[in-house]
């Protein structure tokens, strides 16, 4: 079998060259004779691989030493909790934009805990979906945070510029985003992102936090949630994820190879520009329904005019080695996401596809 | 370099046959074109493998539908949290069984949402460290629960039979002796076992609920780390470690293939009665301070009599390929730990070579 472009959300596509170093080294890693599987958490061998992985991070997104960086278990999902567990003190509300399902769920969680306000949320503009302008947002300067998501992976919205927050620290989700896109650290009160998507396997979430932030937990935090005991402990307090840390070190590594950061934000407009345009111009076929001003570079959900048209589409593809083009489960249709790892020859295959499919259907 | 042989407590030692197909599979999984690591977890290619690891489980152990099955996110020791999260309902108390490091720990834990007792702790027996006999332990009929360690890594010390409960639902942690003997699921609540020593790679725990138990959660509860809801979404409720749970359905099946429990039951008696044999015979050199009664079959701490040899017995081993042999930094001394994936030839090495060290240094 040949490897296929999988368009997936997440789990998503991994670069070749990640895939087949984690493969020479599954039985022997740097000479060990063991695999990272195997090695414990404390040991002198796993010491430099949590070094180095704070420092690529550091490098990779100029984190400066006011931050205090952050491997935590499970996914970003979990951070949900986490943010009003450890953020809210005395506090009793916060802010939430609300820009799709994965920040509506943010906003849900951190509810159980205080009350949330939606200072905004997805409308219409010319007839597409869109981010309404900050100006229009209902924002409290007393909240404790101002929680964003800065791409949502369903309805492919992106917000292309950052809020605003004035001194109320801004806390964003990048599980999405993050490594796609130049970012200005210092905007941020707290950044996270679940690794499935460009940082590596799930099951680990890298969290970037202004150290002045790590403040008392609620005093029903279990233990190993509360950041501060992480940060206390360099998120070595209980075993973690050795391998999921492994492939992000891995992930992070080869980012940094391909030119970092800065390389990759030309990389998805220039993948991303491309299939729109493809969307664009077939409109009579294919549609897309988000307003150009707030399109997503990384997730490109689309339809076909004609939906009855969708399952043979979607198993003509994976024949053509175009796998998880599915939408999300809640919205239908199709849906490309085009991570760092998809090469362009996968997004130049699916461009190929589209235009023979509607040719031979349209 | 060659295969090592690796006797840390955890993270530990796989068996080659595991590692390889990951290592085979690691690019194409299944004829997928894909590794699991880029498989979303809700697609029907990553279905099939959820079903199986459960079914696994559920022979490996005889685990009838009475009990639900979860793999959850994280160790064990988020663990500790998740039993008074989920458990304590309206109840106050319950019982642990104090036996080292693991159960005051996960009794520490549940102290911070109720008042836990300890029903006994370790005590000396003809000068050795040893658990008291039941009928010594100060249990509550009316606890919430009644937690234990079966097996207790730091020390070395493993209770050999199982605690009478009456009503009160048992709950234990199998995390270091889960595979390693047959046990009668019914006798428990709860059963759970982070996978980093017989099941797999860190990152993912094995629960095992009494569905009757599955009840309320405190309200504080992080919705991710409710039982009940993890049990009503397959333990999919949002983007779980996929690859954690394959390499996890790899050990379970490897274990099938060598005989299943029962054979790892003889194994495990085989393997640590040579080694304490050993040890006991070189008792000028070797020390194990634990009564025959409560010793691990699992995990072995011995010292030696003149401690200030310690570092050179490390050094000469590992050079001999007998890696991660230190004590847990909180005892210090020795340790080796036999998990499942140790072959007979590791400890017939380590034998031999502490045969050889006592002869050369004693």
């Amino acid at each position: 079998m040949q490897r296929v472009f999988n368009f997936g959300a997440g789990p998503a596509m991994l670069p070749e060259a990640v895939l087949e170093q984690a493969r020479d080294e599954m039985l022997d890693w740097h000479d060990t004779g063991m695999s990272v599987m195997e090695i414990g958490h404390r040991t002198d061998l796993f010491a430099p691989l949590v070094e180095k992985t704070e420092a690529s991070v550091r490098e990779l997104l100029s984190v400066s030493e006011d931050y205090q960086i952050l491997f935590m278990p499970g996914g970003a999902s979990l951070q949900f909790s986490l943010i009003p567990l450890n953020l809210l003190g005395n506090q009793k509300t916060a802010d939430y934009v609300n820009t799709g399902i994965w920040s509506k769920k943010a906003m849900d969680e951190a509810n159980r805990y205080g009350q949330m306000n939606e200072v905004t949320r997805v409308a219409e503009k010319e007839g597409r979906l869109c981010i309404p302008k900050q100006s229009e947002w209902q924002l409290n300067p007393e909240a404790a945070w101002l929680h964003y998501t800065p791409n949502e992976t369903i309805d492919g919205i992106e917000l292309h510029s950052v809020p605003d927050a004035g001194t109320v620290p801004l806390v964003a989700d990048m599980t999405s985003c993050i490594l796609t896109r130049k970012i200005d650290v210092s905007q941020y009160g707290v950044i996270y992102a679940g690794a499935q998507k460009n940082l590596g396997q799930a099951g680990i979430t890298l969290v970037i936090i202004r150290r002045d932030l790590l403040k008392q937990a609620a005093s029903f935090t279990p233990t190993l949630l509360n950041w501060q005991v992480q940060a206390a402990s360099r998120s070595l307090y209980n075993t973690p994820p050795v391998y999921a840390w492994y492939i992000m070190d891995l992930m992070l590594d080869w980012t940094l190879k391909q030119g970092g950061v800065s390389a990759f934000e030309k990389f998805s407009q220039r993948k991303s520009e491309k299939l729109y345009r493809h969307i664009d111009a077939h409109a009579e076929f294919y549609v897309n329904r988000v307003h150009p001003d707030c399109r997503s570079r990384v997730n490109i959900p689309f339809s076909l005019v004609n939906d009855s048209l969708t399952p043979v589409f979607l198993r003509e593809a994976e024949e053509a080695g175009l796998v998880f083009l599915k939408g999300h489960r809640l919205v239908g249709g199709l849906r490309a996401s085009l991570y760092n790892a998809m090469p362009e020859a996968g997004v130049d295959a699916l461009i190929r596809f589209m235009s023979d499919f509607a040719r031979r259907l349209g």
